[in-house]
């Protein structure tokens, strides 16, 4: 198979010169400090600073389960496949160091003609506006393209690889949450279930968010459309030590405060009344609905935690308790009064 | 979108504990000294050396194109996937530090019946099998599986990313060839090629390699079905200082030289009674047949090469001159005289 980054001879969609080029100009502008070696050769070389680790995430996205071709527009698409990669930088607390992107596509993604020509504006393809998508995002968190590769698939897919780097033991883990301890989260939720409820109502709209659509629209399907993965907060949170565990939400609070119980051996309350409900959203749709990727955390309770971080609002939305033979690993606090909260994982589009 | 490493709740093929458990196991037997924290938090934790390099490859290979469900066994489609990618370390002189693994797979992949049952053995499945190919190639290179993604797909796919390490700006890049090195490849030529054509005419057999196939026909399959990447022979020339340049063959000899001299700006001659060809294999596929997974490279005349590393061969087979205009990229030499050779890339199951 071919093997340069970024691939070449019969299994290329695209003259490999031209795509190199393009992938070359378009990550050189999101900076390329860490990056020493990147597309062109057998491997990307990447320099940490002396007393790093390197943390790496890797996030599949396929057509059909994490994404429609028929409701996302190609810049969503890129836009997310690289939010998701990112979001789990933050959980860390790891600054981004460079992207790696594996693509499969349909053939006809990569021409001007076809089935999907109706999506193509101004001369350019659906990969193209991919990248577009996808290097916005990048260039806006100084994370550069570093490599990647490129098949042609009878489905669409776009594996992310983010490698990130933390100071060597101070990585924000699941593992570190203990009762006593206070739960936050940032900014607010529901947001993207509620908007991709109202994109599977509103289906012929589709998802390119015209500038003719009311606020309130517009507001309603940001989060859904275009997450922004808090790799600000997280690192304020690592560096400050502030934070003794943190997870970030991207199958819904429900499921990952019960990931973040379990692998920290303790049990949870939420309150209800203090959840920071996006505007557009249910309290079903904050406590189930994924997507979200607002940082949940863990921090002591004489932690003095700013009300904001970087302009992205922080909550404490409840506390973690001693896990016990009994209790509901999460118990949700309401004003009549207390129910388990069992993790409700997110049906995407399946 | 589930966001453990193997991943969880309704995206996931198998029960979440279940599965992290088997993979845990597994991978434990890998060895996992670099590996700080591996699968189940939101990235992998990975240290490095003081002075080292992080290098990063990905490789998908998708069914029907980078392999076949009714030719190749589910161990080897899991032995190649991770083969490729150490192979791209082998041509850094990197050594492994841990691999990711993002898989898509048709359900039925995952269960113990359905249409692929016939190649279930011994109550495992598909995917039980898979993970026995690629951790026992993991295995024999000491490199853990530190994490990945797992989601149901159409179409089965592996993206394999090698995470590996080297000493700051000691790697073995494409770009440093220079006219009067000598041209040096491992092992032997065009093997998998003719292991490839063996198993399209001989369909039925699959790619079992069951034990009472004749030796001369494993002999023939097993460069196809079990390529061992080159990784001691990497970092011995690297440690060494031996190499200016290097690539791994993947694409066959004609195209992985011709992105060589492309690098390095400069034009090659190859011998053709100097190539080491394989017993099963023809000129035609030493020249352009792919994935042999040997190392190309170019060292010093005055550079002295042993005979053989770690039990692999190696072999001069040509020269770097200057590029003219004018001149081939690839001069093959032949008794009848010289003839240009121009990259065939390879047709896989396109």
């Amino acid at each position: 198979m071919p093997k340069s980054r970024f691939k070449v001879s019969k299994d290329s969609l695209l003259p490999e010169r031209a795509l190199l080029d393009q992938i070359r100009s378009q990550a050189a502008r999101s900076g390329a400090g860490a990056v020493r070696l990147g597309i062109g050769d057998d491997c990307a070389l990447l320099g940490l600073r002396p007393g790093e680790e390197v943390a790496v995430t890797t996030d599949l996205s396929i057509a059909g389960r994490h994404f429609r071709l028929d409701w996302h527009t190609p810049e969503v698409i890129g836009h997310r496949a690289l939010a998701r990669g990112l979001s789990d930088l933050a959980a860390m607390g790891a600054r981004p160091v460079a992207a790696f992107l594996s693509l499969g596509l349909p053939e006809e993604l990569t021409r001007h003609t076809g089935r999907h020509a109706r999506r193509i504006l101004a001369g350019r393809t659906w990969l193209d506006r991919f990248y577009d998508g996808l290097l916005a995002l990048a260039d806006l968190y100084k994370t550069p393209l570093a490599g990647g590769d490129l098949a042609q698939s009878p489905v669409a897919l776009a594996d992310i690889v983010l490698i990130g780097a933390v100071t060597h033991g101070k990585a924000l883990l699941r593992t570190g949450a203990r009762a006593g301890d206070r739960l936050y989260v940032t900014g607010c939720l529901g947001g993207a279930a509620a908007g991709l409820k109202f994109m599977a109502e509103a289906g012929p709209y589709k998802s390119g968010m015209p500038r003719s659509f009311p606020d309130k629209i517009k507001l309603a399907l940001e989060p859904h459309l275009y997450p922004r993965p808090r790799i600000a907060q997280g690192l304020f949170l690592r560096r400050r030590g502030l934070a003794t565990a943190a997870i970030d939400l991207s199958d819904g609070l429900s499921t990952d405060l019960a990931h973040l119980c379990a692998e920290s051996s303790v049990a949870a309350e939420v309150d209800a009344a203090a959840l920071p409900l996006h505007p557009s959203a249910t309290l079903e749709q904050a406590l189930n609905g994924g997507e979200d990727y607002e940082l949940l955390f863990a921090a002591p309770p004489k932690a003095k935690l700013p009300r904001a971080i970087a302009g992205v609002a922080v909550t404490c939305i409840g506390r973690f308790v001693p896990a016990r033979r009994g209790r509901p690993q999460i118990t949700l606090l309401t004003i009549e009064g207390s129910r388990p909260l069992p993790p409700h994982g997110w049906e995407h589009f399946s």
